[in-house]
């Protein structure tokens, strides 16, 4: 029976078999996020993670102005309430537990094994950094206007942007760059500097081709894919010799997996195997 | 009361509010650095660290020649005194405590919490990498000769950019190849591979760039600012969910600056905030 | 008296002096490698480590058409012997140990202090990135095509590639895309993300190519090449702090030798020094 | 308003000010856990770390006879359903999903702030060491029976004990001999090798002590308690320098608290302070 | 067909089912070790790893005085060959080599799946340290007499105890007097610190005891046994975090075993299951 | 020429070949220790670390009461100025600052190579621990009052207890019991605990004792002791895979000293060699 998702500020669907598409639906405020739909959209990470019809997800933001304008300021209570007066209260059973809660709902993404590919378009600014370099695959459109925000509203990055930025680039240079001033850069520069890994000429043409793409991922070995996600994963933050220990764990339980003989005997026949779901 | 920094090879500047130019300043010696000016420019950053009118520092050498031929080998006693016989304590005794005071020195300009970006222009061998990626930010003119230079006079590189380059650029291969040969690159490919992320016309334009870079830096939130360069300097070392953990002590605190307020009412007034010292 | 080098499936040659050249040599089968082959290259690396003949390597695949096609799959047993029916009992007794044989078969490029070159041309799939991240330096020729081939025969990579990717390019949406969807990708695009570090027309020139640049490594101080290829090795995967705190045990002994006056005598007096074997 | 504990298995009681005890009370059946019991757990130890009624909690079991015989087999599905054959499929969809999520329980007790007693009396097997090892200090009655029982059952165990024993003893020869023969051991060498801190006479000593103790550290700065569990946690991880990293981004906003000036004062005038909740 | 194991200085038997007995047969000399000897007890422990005969390992020092008097100094030659007088040559190309082939062997002990326990009697020095700390499980007798000797032949152990001390017992104010002094220490003491885990009253007597114990090893299912040493190793150098992850990784194939019906049904029936060679 | 220590609060001597004594004089206030002492104490071992008349060191307090009764809570500012009122600057401009200063004083007898024995009399609060911790031994008199005091003055120990206490100790149940409740324990308790190794009747015999273990210390190849400690050090904090690494680093160098050869030949004839100094 397939699971449902009904969530307030998304839309998921499922255009292609195997491909769940995660659409942020709040365009009226260029799909900003409250703290209530940062929370959710872990859940929705969650949900598909453990759903055997999703092997690859897309995930966009409706309207043609943006993936998201970044955290709702006027919404967020960055400071915490007012009542609690001692620093370090206010501190240790407010702040940190709230933001603990938003980067566990980030980590979602990264921790589910089903690949993600984000696609940034018009203003993505501050929590489109903090979820996209959680999910696996960027892309982007011509017009995309990207920004590590949060230094403008005084604060430190503080749900992944920091983090995982140091990670998926390679250049400190630009990281820190970029982190420190805030600025606005373009596709052309997140491709060069290989945050995003292709650039379309528009929204729709972007959608297609992650679709295209979580397509062709979905169509492999669901257990050669997932696999090969959390062994990437857990390789960029061990040293080689710990990411080999990990692997030689991991792989000799998913070897004996049936999808082998098939896509060796594919492979050899030049026809396309078929994988039953996980 | 403002501090004031008078050492014998650099000169200490203040041009723009908030910007500090630190000039190494031996250009008759294409300047290149004895052991007391390593030592020196350690000294130089923990002041600038303390010292709340600098908020970014821009780091360049004197004259046209040269950023620094690097290590002035005329002067440097690399292989420790003579009178030592036994390898084991010149190792221990001698060249191990050297080591790690130069070490120790190079490594002020990651430690201060206060932005660095570096202008490497003309000559910019062996110490120029060693100090410059222990910077935050670097930018060159389209003249720089580059080069990690080490090998060249039979030794591997020990003050920091073997342990800095496999950090701050992507590409493993290339980092390989510049230091194993000791090749002289230029702008062009530092650009290409992330080292640099700026090039200028000549050092008067990259000077300037480096300026207007530092005081746009200087007009963020200070605690944003300096917060983000600690989170990202902790994150490239340790895995995501350290990164994470390391955010959520930090930002805690952080978070209850009477910034957040200032910046966010500047941002929804579209007015510029100025922000106190820190 | 120099050591042999007789293995079925390799050529080893000395063609420069200091440059030792691994061809793997089954063009008929587009240098696949069988379980046996892996094993081997191992113990090339392993004795080149210990020959002090060899200063840098070049690897090679024999035949215009191929570096590898990968492994033989027609001849591999990846999912271990039918007699075996635990399957805690395969994992633990056959196919993990296997696995780490490989691994440590591959690691072997990695450990030797000798660097290595591997000039990538025609067919470099699976165990062509799997060897090759291992080594120093990759070049490739314009007609490569490669491809981390290993999600189409139902696996996650595992003798390296997944481990070793994350470390030495730098965009990890990149990796992912490869990883994910086993697609071919040419010269361009390994060059623009940093997998390689240059591009030769044909196989002639980037053989020509690589022993040039093996040559000028092996003009230079051993002792400085081999202590840079250690430190780079330990410093991408460890921290900062700890790589400088490795450094400051490494190069105290390395500091002397014989090899520093005579690399700056040569620099003071623009000669050319000749350095001893090691 | 105060929060309200309902969970079928679980009592959980507030005998003392700021003091919790959680019961595990399923005494016919020697508080042997289900599934649903160990996710049930955690949710208490969530529940509890944002309850600031609650400044300490003490963990003890229903019953004369057992803190907990362990997991309860007969309702346990250790190896995933029958229905799913291929191997591979049953390793990555249901038996580390599950895994995870017991995993995920046993750590609230280490995740959440307030400290955690663990009170071990008669038969305390399996998940007793498991739950008992994420918790802060463990006391145990004369007549305790402790086993880290897992390989009895043909397992490695896997929900933390393996993981935690080497943390919170120092013998790894005392603490592979009960791993890997699944002995009984008593009170005097659970003492005797650190894995408990006292002994009583019997459970409602025990009791008694682990509240007193409670009791105590609910009567200190709830600032600084709930600080040193977690910068223990975190040291007993990391290097010596990174822990005085962690503490020296935690400690600057928990400083700035009021119980300090409290304390000191209390301290000097040797009164005894009323901390406030947190 | 049983393995056969020939090498000049060892005796292995195999005096109970599934229990392998390695005793050093060079009593002449106190059980000293050469060099070679060893890389043989790596060789014997490579080939134990992978004889499905075995489940369990003694190791033990043949003669009544001595399990070893440790290095046998009157043949290693510690510093090197005279010839090679670069002291950087010697370190990169002599001593370090010669050290990484004496600490692979003795971590054969460690890496086997397959536990150790080491019978420690009268002398005991040096290498006693270093081999027995690599293995699982440490008995002695009532006359051992123990000491980490290195510094009294000048130098700081290097195969292993100094690393491996840290682990294997809790307190360092211990070790640091027993390897900066070198002094001689009992039983007594070795049992009170945790690096042995029982006394005999003699040889006989801990033999028969390990062999027990061993025995009792080898009855349980060695599929459950040997994860257990494999993430018991891993726990003790990863974080309880990379534990838990680790063990999600490596149980859910070893899950799918026989042996765990097998042994719940054991367990309920209360009858001793017999479990598959592996 | 005898380097001269003069320091306020401390007395340095010399009463053995080889050994420092480093007495705490502040016997009027228990030793208690003002900002500017913990700073000096720091530049103590720093400056016995490069004399080469010192081999070991004893650490003790004045006076007959306490080693310390820990900081000096009336001369303390633990929050920092009145003046700055945002909780953010006074983090990192005020706070954090000056904890790391703290810290990084304390840490001086940890980088140090020389051995250092604390010798615990008296009240031993606070800062005692510490400071002990720090160093490598730790003895004690009867009459010692042991407490890792800090939460009673309503702060996580933030200067190195937390951090150390976890490395130096084998039972966590243990350390989280004297760091929440602040409780006093005695010589026997940290005895059995391993957090000292010795106790002694007295004072006076405590000193002795720590002078004749220093001495012994001090007549052993210093080449050997500082590596073991170094080894030590990094061995506690680094996998055993890396511990063994960084020791293939040190010791081919430090192999090569001559007190080998002289250490070797004084086992050889019974004779007690004498190392030069280092």
């Amino acid at each position: 029976m397939p699971q449902t998702y009904s969530y307030d500020a998304y839309t998921v669907s499922f255009p292609k078999d195997g491909v769940a598409v995660v659409e942020i639906n709040r365009p009226e405020a260029l799909n900003a996020f409250t703290e209530t739909m940062i929370v959710d959209i872990g859940r929705i990470f969650e949900q598909l993670s453990t759903d055997s019809d999703c092997r690859a997800i897309v995930l966009t933001g409706a309207g043609d102005k943006a993936f998201t304008a970044g955290l709702d300021i006027k919404k967020a209570n960055l400071a915490g309430s007012a009542e609690v007066v001692d620093p370090a209260r206010k501190m240790i059973s407010e702040l940190r537990p709230m933001l603990m809660k938003l980067q566990n709902a980030v980590t979602q993404a990264e921790k589910s094994l089903k690949p993600v590919i984000t696609v940034l378009h018009g203003y993505s600014f501050g929590m489109a950094i903090d979820l996209s370099t959680a999910t696996d695959i960027r892309v982007c459109t011509e017009d995309v206007k990207l920004s590590v925000k949060e230094v403008d509203i005084g604060l430190a990055a503080d749900v992944g942007s920091l983090s995982r930025l140091v990670k998926v680039v390679g250049s400190m240079s630009w990281v820190k760059d970029i982190c420190f001033t805030a600025r606005v850069f373009g596709a052309e520069e997140a491709l060069k500097q290989g945050l995003v890994s292709a650039i379309y000429k528009n929204k729709k043409d972007a959608l297609e081709g992650a679709l295209r793409l979580a397509e062709l991922i979905a169509s492999k070995s669901p257990v050669a894919v997932q696999g090969s996600k959390e062994l990437l994963n857990y390789s960029v933050d061990h040293s080689v010799e710990d990411g080999l220990r990990y692997t030689a764990a991991w792989n000799p339980g998913a070897l004996q997996t049936t999808d082998i003989p098939l896509a060796v005997q594919g492979s050899l026949t030049r026809t396309k195997p078929r994988f039953e779901k996980l």
